[in-house]
């Protein structure tokens, strides 16, 4: 990359750490040229708090809000914690309206409503109503700076007023036409106001198509109708129209980053809080937590198992291709879950389709099914020929049967969750591979016990 | 969603079809009105490729192309297979420059040809270049269109060429200022160029702080970029510094998107073309294969197993037993995997830092390690008295060693993939359940052996 900023941090956290000791001043002053994600790098490679408040000190008051932001949620609280009302305030009014109520939703509240108070009026006015939206809706994203106008002025009135008090605003790309009551009634981008006649009013020139939000609506769903529309940004609504936010398309960036993070750590049965950066203990009782998790599952499908002793005893083939049945179970579970965890955050799978893709995941199941039935009762009855042909049966059948439950539960468990508004992701994938196991165990081991016993 | 166009499309595929065949005019009307999104989910919805051309061939021209390329790519290729060189010609010259190239890129190279001549000589000289870029790279991501100006032009001339020839531009919010080779030297936002004089110079006034990519750059890598620095459009720059193309924040969205899906689905065994739209036996097949080397792998594990025949026959609780082993290893594998996998993607795992991730990973696996073969010791000691401690003893160890070893291959098999410059999620979720597979039964059968025997 041929930039100017990332070659000015050639720098590594150990490198920062020394400036930082022997020469704070040059260590501040290397900060002050830096854009905040570098130092945000520079934080994330220290290997414990301690360090990392040493750093945080040095770096400006402008740019330590940025730096905070860039962080790992769960850093960004640790860093906070040792923060006095005061110092987070001085943090606080350099952000724009969102990014302030992110630091002020992520501190005690007790101590948010003492930094409320060290603010200006004005920027308690801007933050006050954004800090009532949940931090993963539309409200929570979005910010209060933007640039609004009356429908009856003309073209020389708005670039009057914007020269004077636009200035501040950051990715000021488009400006909102509002009515006397601040309903939206249009939008105009800097660049087609370029080509207005200074004499034509708003009203007349206003695009009335737009896309719009309101501020409950889900992060998800946000993020959803950018990529749809290719939005550079939206406007956020209330109930009433009334203009009361906007969010651009590079907070959007991160919402969608974010939400695959979750849904794909979900999936593996980690904590979405689970990070490269946190210490061994806590990652290790993070994960452990899931693992006991699946140690539980895993004894109930072993006490299917422990039903069948008898058969197990008699037939010791049937030990050595359990774990086929069970295993190709869980992986076209996996297969099914995923695509329909995915299709649900990427809006593709709705209510109204919900019925046609289970049908289409069933008939796929069945298709797979079949021929795996066929693939592994062959490969087991010449493995095993002193069983005949009907040890191929037994494990053809319950094959069948294992692969169609998959289907069915990959399918269902996401969809249902969905129903429930509990995240499809969330232990979906601990769900499904203990019907997998016990399905498949119970299949093939009964089946043997009938057919072969 | 308080929107104007959301509104009208209250029309599901069937009344679409059926209005396309009464009345086709009508139809056709509807889809002018329509957002692209809009009329791509309609065909997204159809139920063969037949339905798909029928309302396709009623979408005016101007919006085709934004119809395809809001299609699934399977899709978008099977309608574009379809269509005459001429008709494609037609929808490409009312598309951006990138999205030409991206509907050209998805042909056949013949056809592309073809459709290349049918353009006007402006539009083949701007797609041209563009042609010769990866599609995953930010050269097949960028658009020629954009706004660029000399140094030594004062703002009013900057404005005077702007309104001359910059209506067309779309998301038009960056001046690029070259100097008079074309290499880039500063950029000036639209809403900065609005508090300018007139006569000041574009050389004064660009910010010459900015980031910039290069053609070849990984999609992946400039998406990283656009998250880490909050941009809303990059400028892409050749190996001399010249200013080729630009890519805005909406096309990086669908990237990340992309993205996260491919490494999803390929963590899941998926192939990232498995799609919901597409036909049962396309999806059959395409899991078919994974499944198919997934079927491979468990054999594998079962011909480990199949080596203990007699140690089972002799103690059958070892049956019970052995999948808790294999599934808890290859659980932990998983966890490790998904958060290496997603670090890498995120930017968070690079050369430099490999070796702490992997030593943090095996650290954390002794840490569970310890514990769940103390659970799960005590647990199978307590469920089969009848063989005493020594049981537990030997699915305790099993249980240290597999752990170990899902840390140690969840870390490894990533990292080496991405080392080797393979996609770092392809298959590595099958060659870490067969480590942790084939490890687990072959630590526990062979402890039993050599212990309980």
């Amino acid at each position: 990359m041929a930039d100017t900023q990332s070659k000015q941090v050639h720098l590594n956290s150990i490198e920062a750490l020394t400036l930082a000791e022997r020469e704070p001043e040059r260590m501040c002053a290397r900060f002050a040229a830096m854009h905040s994600a570098d130092a945000a790098e520079l934080l994330l490679d220290c290997t414990d708090l301690q360090q990392r408040l040493t750093l945080f000190y040095l770096i400006p008051d402008e740019l330590q809000g940025d730096v905070l932001l860039d962080l790992p949620e769960g850093m960004q609280e640790d860093l906070l914690a040792q923060l006095h009302a005061e110092d987070i305030g001085d943090v606080v009014e350099h952000l724009d309206s969102d990014d302030a109520t992110d630091i002020l939703q992520a501190i005690d509240r007790k101590i948010a409503d003492e930094v409320m108070e060290h603010l200006e009026p004005d920027e308690q006015r801007e933050i006050k109503p954004l800090l009532t939206h949940d931090e993963e809706s539309a409200g929570g994203l979005m910010q209060s700076e933007l640039f609004k106008v009356r429908a009856d002025w003309n073209v020389e009135r708005v670039l009057r007023v914007l020269r004077r008090w636009g200035q501040e605003i950051e990715h000021l790309h488009f400006i909102y036409v509002v009515d006397d009551e601040d309903r939206l009634i249009g939008i105009v981008s800097l660049h087609e106001l370029l080509f207005l006649e200074p004499d034509q009013q708003m009203d007349a020139v206003a695009r009335r198509k737009f896309i719009s939000t309101t501020p409950d609506q889900d992060q998800e769903e946000v993020a959803r109708l950018f990529d749809k529309y290719a939005l550079m940004a939206i406007p956020v609504l209330d109930e009433n129209g009334v203009l009361v936010g906007r969010i651009t398309a590079d907070d959007i960036i991160d919402v969608v980053r974010e939400e695959a993070t979750e849904d794909m750590f979900h999936l593996a049965a980690l904590s979405d809080q689970d990070d490269l950066a946190e210490s061994v203990p806590i990652t290790a009782w993070r994960r452990g937590v899931w693992l006991l998790v699946n140690l539980g599952t895993a004894l109930l499908a072993s006490s299917v198992i422990a039903q069948f002793e008898h058969t197990i005893a008699t037939i010791v083939a049937l030990a050595v291709l359990m774990p086929i049945v069970a295993s190709m179970g869980g992986i076209a579970g996996t297969q099914t879950l995923t695509v329909i965890v995915r299709g649900i955050a990427l809006g593709r799978i709705t209510f109204d389709n919900a019925k046609k893709v289970l049908l289409k995941e069933l008939r796929v199941s069945c298709f797979t099914g079949v021929i795996f039935a066929l693939v592994t009762g062959g490969v087991s009855s010449l493995w095993f020929p002193q069983y005949g042909w009907l040890l191929g049966l037994v494990i053809a059948l319950a094959m069948l049967i294992n692969l169609l439950a998959a289907g069915l539960a990959g399918a269902l468990i996401p969809l249902s969750l969905q129903r429930l508004h509990i995240d499809p992701a969330l232990a979906s994938g601990t769900i499904l591979t203990t019907v997998t196991d016990v399905v498949g165990f119970f299949a093939f081991l009964g089946l043997a016990s009938l057919i072969l016993l």
